[in-house]
């Protein structure tokens, strides 16, 4: 067992710099991996660290255009809300980070991964479940889960062994960040009555500073994927990027949301998701557009589904796969431009348009381009109360019965 | 067939008042028949101008309770947003005004009835499936739909026939109203890229117009039904009509939905709804606060086919009442308050509580409080990502099979 | 700790002996229950067994009139088909033994109650989630799977404390049975290739051995519940209990099933369910002739999750009741007779008929009786194409946009 | 207009050779069309009879393979039974000779295409949004619907005109017909309570009259298609006719459905379908042993829609191919292969293996090879039932609440 090696998500904070230690002491030889999704960490400085705290080796990684293209953008796709609110900013991440440890791993000859996560967040399940897809044979460990110590007692070990422990460590909340957004909990949140406090938020800034005058911006989408800003082409990381900023002078995408975690409990979150925000919506608008009215109808159903399996963990599932097929199929006439008014925290949508529109003015109109056919409604709509009637004609109690 | 009577449902606009000629020239006696469901229509007015343009009677109804009551409650305990923007507005008052009908005809023994609808919208199918549900035996007429004419040839029959024709009946507008919101289609709003014109809106301020104090209301439900407001109770109906104020006051609830009508082609309609939108979050929220997880996650299923149910004009189909079964025993527990903040176009929840709150800051917490079983999240995943793991041994192609 | 006492769930076999002895070792006092659900136990035999072997009591409940109603009825009504399949036996009878241990558990004031499952099965989870649901104070034991015992191990310690060792011990099956079926596993039926022996079956003879002539039988249901057989009335429990004897005799029933358990593997289980199999054909039939098409269309959506749900343990959760008032509303017209006939292991409708029919002769006819309006087709046609052909005049690449 | 071409599809019977006819003498050159999709038609015959009534010119068309591997596979791929009975008969060729038809109409330069259906059946739904998908400028004539004649008024035409009147044209039946079925309508069986006729049957023997001794027959599939019997290769569509026969003679595939057709009325049909029964079969079996749990149990949702989609002449309709995108990917692991017994109206599979099976014996065996984690049952339990346990502590009633 000597100097069996583990890959360790290494986020540079305390936890994952303890971990190390801890690693460690049970005889494993550490080696660090740092990913950067788009949370914009000081990547030298995480790589450093490591080697500092006791790693053998560190990685560190710039995800954040496979991140987009291939996390965010499904998301997108998915209109992914989980319970109608939570745009999955974490539950995106997982599954790329959990491929970059297996990976690592597997060029390393390590025998374990190694994740930071506690007993009792989704994280943990979809890093263990996304490892297990990728390489069932890892081992994966989860030092903080085990070592089930109080942040008093942590600090204390932390000390002990030289290990740097950040000022800042008497912060209420629990963040993570990536370019689809940034979730926050705990502390004063822990309240489900009380307003969120202004410092819980970093990307956006409140209605009430937001500025009085708004901005608008064309955003152009391609078989479904967003690839322009008024008109100027940008790789779907850096159009995500600037979106983020942009919405977040405007204060938009905040969300507030009480949601149920898949290890069983209700917990309370609030999340900044300023691009993901302004993206849904503009590419929601231009599927109002383009989609034909069944395929608009049944999507949602897809959505959901999409959504709660990634949520749950599940990203590896050969259901992913299939569900995604009937979302790429769907995005072959989602083209046009959308053009979005960011304000007051809202991002609304004023104006879409699209070759290939499905709205025809001709049919629309109640001018006399008019070309619809007002007599076929007569009998579309008596053969399609026909149920409804002879149900009725046959079941009302107190009438008596009366002929078709 | 001489002196039949037909009951007209009649708006006291152009369409109807011709209408009444109309139906008299084909040989029925009219009785005109007016709903108000909330649009602050005045009623003495139209009655009289009904008698006034030939209908041998004349009815109206004050609707507001009963539309509160039995459709608009229904539609926000269904969260009802049709294509997840447009809250049913129309849609919940024509099997209304179809079961008046139906009943002013059956006790004035009248053979048919008319709606005033053309062969191009949702509504005239809505009218003729509810009534053919509710009486079989009576024949529906739309002498709009029939006649066919131009606005210009409408106007000269209304002149010869001493109708009065309104003034402002350039409108370039075609507006409905309840209490539930004011749709509004037509003219500019028929090119999808214009933004809907200031003058397309009556109900809300323009969030540049609206005020930078912020207005905060506690709404308070019981079994789903909102029942105070400021822990003052109201009737639904007034407090709908408050709300619809006090939102309107701070712009919210606009809405500009390109949206798949039931008849086959696409639309385009701005909608606002400031007591709609702003119950339909409070309730969500109370929901995430206080329904367990699996009749959470499965509700959106029952609400989307609620919604088409309705949209589509099959209000009277047996399914409704299944389907409002299983809402019923899902309000159970949906008790408590919930804080909202009006501001500059938002209806944003700040604050829920409930005797049936399911979040237990004991299992939620990360503080020593913590009462959650962490080991338990082992087994949990072990056995959750089972399926993806044996799928992956078996099925990856390029690597060597591993055991579990 | 000294004489707290556990409820055990009790059957009479090896296992739950064993348990009484184990769990008095760890301090208990065991009190003994044993629920008839319709597998025809000896319960005199049994009720002294139990105190034979150590219980301190022994109940003894002819439970099968309410599991009949409760249960059997909901599983019938929800035509509960696990992955199209399984009638749902076992997943039917846990949560009502779970339901009749807590109340005894608490009328004895006992702290525990203990069941007989392995840590592989289904069967766990629907005992311990029901428990909880209904007295979350009550701790749950499982002996079996806490032993960990072999066979061998488990033969021992029987001996050893003189705990009766059935001879048929060798039985290479796994049993379990009531009204609404049995399930059998292991063995050699663990290769999914193989086909299963003869001697797996117990219920129903093979289609080989069946009679030459068939039986026919007529099936009265009042509002969806089966009431009579050839006209004469039975309670339920005992309508079932006489199919399940007529349908064994033809050979009606026998299931083959390769499933997905809720614990994450697939396993490979026979079932025989004449009665089940019988009344879920007859009921369907009952309502393709009286549910109105929206309801007929949707149910199987509501039939799924119910289905799904009790499979997996979640009986008591408040979405059963959610779901089952949908259920309950749907059943409101389905009244009439079903003529089935039974023969070679099939179930047959060959007739149906009810007061609620919507199938109306005058409409469905070719004759001259024909009342259908043949031109509303047109129309129908028209616009529900209408978004198709819209689509393709835009979208179609190849060819010249046409008009409409 | 003189001169105009029209296309019809032409099936060699009374109605179709009087629409020849009549077509001409509204002025049209008349163009026959008639595919074979398994039917077994004398296609000789029908060429020249088609061109002896009137056509100035006539088509046949093999259209068999076609027909198996994108229509019948398609449907098989969905497990596609309508209202769970019916596996799509008509509804699957009826878009196949649109296609043919507006391939022909193209390249004829025809204005207009014809179908011989009534108003009443959805075949004509079917035709007539699949031609206005596939070239909108075409007009669809529909000559049976149009002349409203009865039976008798039908053949005096015939007669005067010369065409050949069928000698059992007094069959009460209306049968149509392909590889993947027979449907048959009409007569005795409009009373739902009678048992269909012997003689409504033809590609099936009884039960009764089925032999006493099975046929057993092994299905291999590869990526979810059938592509040998017994290790014999055969193409699609001969495979299906070889099912056809072997199944037919032991009784297998009669369905007896009342159905709700998609123009608002309820219908009863018999259906023979030997193969598709056969086949639904045996790949259901081959996906519970290959599909993971999660794509296993999202699959139906897909099936039901596809399934309605095809039923409701929506073939073309871009909503089929996101569909079909799903059940692609999902056929990925489909290979293997199944044995089925065929035996006294029964298609039994009693075995089935997979290289990509997850049925995994060490996981799934009771035996000593056990390698399931009988632990991890513990915790997951936990965790499956904290909500529905949390619910039931804060919401029952009568109950002083309990701590976890």
């Amino acid at each position: 067992m000597l100097n069996q090696k583990v890959v360790l998500a290494y986020s540079g904070g305390l936890d994952t710099s303890v971990a190390v230690q801890w690693l460690k002491e049970k005889g494993y030889e550490v080696i660090a991996c740092c990913l950067d999704v788009g949370e914009g960490k000081d990547l030298d400085f995480v790589q450093s660290k490591a080697l500092k705290v006791g790693a053998s080796k560190s990685y560190v990684i710039d995800a954040k255009q496979e991140f987009a293209d291939e996390f965010a953008l499904l998301a997108l796709q998915s209109h992914a809300l989980y319970e109608g609110k939570y745009p999955l900013v974490s539950a995106l991440s997982r599954p790329l980070i959990a491929k970059k440890l297996v990976e690592i791993a597997e060029q390393e000859n390590a025998t374990a991964v190694a994740h930071g996560c506690t007993g009792k967040g989704n994280d943990q399940v979809r890093f263990e479940v996304s490892i297990a897809a990728l390489n069932p044979s890892l081992e994966v460990l989860a030092p903080v889960r085990d070592w089930k110590w109080s942040r008093e007692e942590e600090i204390e070990y932390a000390k002990e062994k030289g290990i740097p422990v950040p000022i800042n460590l008497d912060s209420p909340y629990s963040i993570d960040q990536n370019l689809w957004g940034r979730s926050n909990e705990c502390g004063v949140l822990e309240d489900p009555w009380a307003a969120p406090p202004e410092d819980a938020y970093d990307l956006t800034v409140s209605i009430e500073e937001a500025p009085d005058t708004a901005d608008t911006v064309e955003i152009t989408f391609d078989k479904g994927v967003p690839v322009a800003l008024d008109s100027v082409p940008y790789p779907l990381h850096e159009l995500i990027a600037k979106l983020n900023v942009l919405g977040g002078k405007h204060g938009v995408g905040r969300i507030d949301h009480v949601e149920n975690r898949l290890i069983g409990i209700k917990s309370r979150e609030v999340y900044e998701c300023p691009a993901a925000i302004t993206l849904l919506k503009a590419h929601k608008e231009l599927e109002d557009l383009t989609l034909v009215k069944e395929l608009a109808h049944y999507k949602p159903v897809i959505e959901k589904k999409m959504t709660e399996l990634i949520y749950e963990g599940l990203w590896f599932s050969p259901l992913n796969k299939a569900l995604k097929a009937f979302l790429d199929e769907s995005q072959q006439f989602v083209n046009g431009t959308v053009r979005v008014k960011l304000f007051k925290g809202h991002a609304i949508v004023e104006g879409r348009m699209s070759p290939n529109s499905l709205y025809d003015e001709n049919l629309a109109t109640y001018t006399k381009a008019d070309q619809f056919d007002h007599d076929a409604a007569v009998g579309f709509i008596k053969l399609w109360g026909l149920p409804t009637k002879v149900s009725s004609m046959v079941n009302k109690p107190a009438k008596e019965k009366v002929s078709l």
